[in-house]
């Protein structure tokens, strides 16, 4: 799409968060593809994941696309922390770099209600859709809105971050702040040796044993393993990733719960049981962090859930875009559930 | 055994390397459990894992149990680099420390080796056997002496070091020297904010997601998550784990290959087709980094071996020692070994 990253901006205003502190002057940035029908029951929300931007969603929406924008209204909105929306990295003081306040899941939905509905006058929605913590965004909604929400398809990501998830963001957070340079977040230059640790760590998990065994790290275009750690996952931490940028949003997403939603007081189960939705859960057969067990686990609490596994090697990067094959696996479950 | 720690050194002289560095005075430190008999033909070795001490091994010795002192001559050899053998952390300059040099699970079975052929006159060892890199020296010992070595039973091992495995070490290594303190390793005082990010980061791989779903770890006295990454991991690594030490065992392990014993110019299926020994291989179900599907495909190469999984949720663990159901697991399958 625009190759300079066109995006537009919702004044949040003063934007109360779920933990109490108020973000003054807060901004939600989106983009939308299509064109909302006069009716206004064509749009999907589609929103990112850690770290993501809209653009990097854009794969999965084209002309015959289940996202099919001559069809369809999809709005993806970027998630708060991502430096597009309100972030440690674009919010003036007191709010600023790591003073920024915790944000939960519930925060990042409804904020993205309050587009929806006040900004394009929007009551209900076909289908809420996202990879990994859009996943999670997406169950959330689900919870949030089931006046709202139609259909949902969470891929690669959970209704809960499990207990090991939280231990592998545990790793990935400490050697981001290893790093002496990251000065409890009042660095001035960016932490890179924490940022490129941070990375180190993370490609373990990003893709499955067998996807190292296989060197599918090749059909990306990398040369050779360290090519690969270096070519790409450094260079993902280093493409504009602000260290607490990543802490904000990493803590949102070790605490993601939709048991947490007001009113459930906790009870995850409770939560996964008041949704109306028809959904397609989609984890990755060999996602390390979200492994198929457990969203089988929440599909036994939703009344009309399938639970439809991706295939293959790619472990939680099948839902990430590079891999035609999983990308036609995610579109045709999203076509069967928009027919359904 | 004995509260002291009590072991035996036998000195290697000037122990030259198979990178080519020579280690003048290098020290092999050992313990051994039961008594060699006349024939000198009831030896076991039974080498170190990443970091452990020869007492860590202890658990799986004992009367009554495959390794029963009673009727076996149990030799624990320490890994150069665990701090008790030649380590980093207790050679005098000039190999001391930053410069200790590049040791492999070649020269680790080597340094073995003349223990056992030149101090205690065996020629011939009923069983190697080992969890972790202790199965990767198992595998090594078969390998490199098949005109000893009877049987071998690695468990929770490799042959090879796979590109998987590599990454997951990355992210502890990264880990452990983005911490400034670090110094290059010509540290004074232990790069503590390192060795508890290593743990952190070592958390997520030790135990599997269903350890965590189930939160197996008050089984092992801790008191929530966070108790067990600050008591059991951060403790681990703060336990007398030298940085150094951990690195130099650390790039053992990543260049782990059987294939690059001498006379195999690399060549991992033929060291593999070159085992002679009868052997039980025993990856763990949920094993993170040596999955069971890594030891299926070196079975398919050696003639004698049997590829008999341990069940359960512990992953990696499952040869630590922790679980007296896995204990109890290995110690059938050894004694099944032993007797055939």
């Amino acid at each position: 799409m625009d190759p300079v990253h066109d995006y537009e901006i919702f004044e949040l205003g003063d934007f109360v968060l779920q933990h109490g502190a108020t973000l003054r002057g807060a901004r939600l940035a989106y983009q939308t593809y299509g064109t909302l029908n006069a009716a206004k029951d064509n749009a999907i929300v589609y929103p990112t994941w850690y770290s993501g931007r809209h653009w990097d969603n854009e794969w999965l929406i084209g002309e015959g696309r289940a996202l099919d924008p001559s069809r369809y209204f999809v709005i993806v909105p970027n998630m708060l922390g991502n430096g597009l929306s309100s972030s440690p990295s674009n919010t003036p003081p007191p709010y600023d770099r790591a003073r920024f306040p915790h944000v939960t899941m519930w925060d990042n939905v409804e904020a993205q209600h309050r587009l929806v509905t006040e900004h394009f006058g929007i009551r209900t929605l076909p289908l809420v859709t996202g990879w990994s913590m859009g996943a999670g965004q997406t169950y959330q909604w689900a919870v949030s809105h089931p006046e709202m929400v139609q259909r949902f398809a969470p891929f690669c990501g959970s209704s809960v971050t499990s207990e090991h998830n939280q231990v592998f963001l545990e790793g990935v957070k400490a050697a981001l702040t290893a790093d002496d340079a990251f000065r409890g977040g009042w660095y001035d230059q960016p932490p890179v040796k924490g940022l490129r640790a941070a990375a180190r760590v993370y490609a373990g998990w990003g893709f499955s044993q067998a996807f190292y065994w296989n060197k599918v790290y090749r059909e990306m275009g990398y040369s050779s393993l360290e090519d690969f750690l270096v070519g790409f996952w450094e260079g993902f931490f280093l493409d504009d990733r602000d260290a607490n940028n990543l802490l904000t949003m990493l803590w949102t997403w070790q605490h993601a719960d939709v048991g947490r939603t007001p009113g459930f007081d906790g009870d995850t189960v409770a939560a996964l049981r008041s949704i109306t939705a028809k959904g397609i859960v989609l984890p990755a057969e060999k996602d390390l962090y979200f492994p198929p067990e457990d969203e089988a686990w929440a599909c036994q609490y939703i009344a009309d859930a399938e639970h439809r596994v991706i295939p293959g090697v790619w472990g939680h990067f099948a839902g990430g875009g590079d891999n035609p094959v999983d990308v036609d696996f995610i579109d045709a479950a999203l076509k069967d559930l928009l027919a359904r």
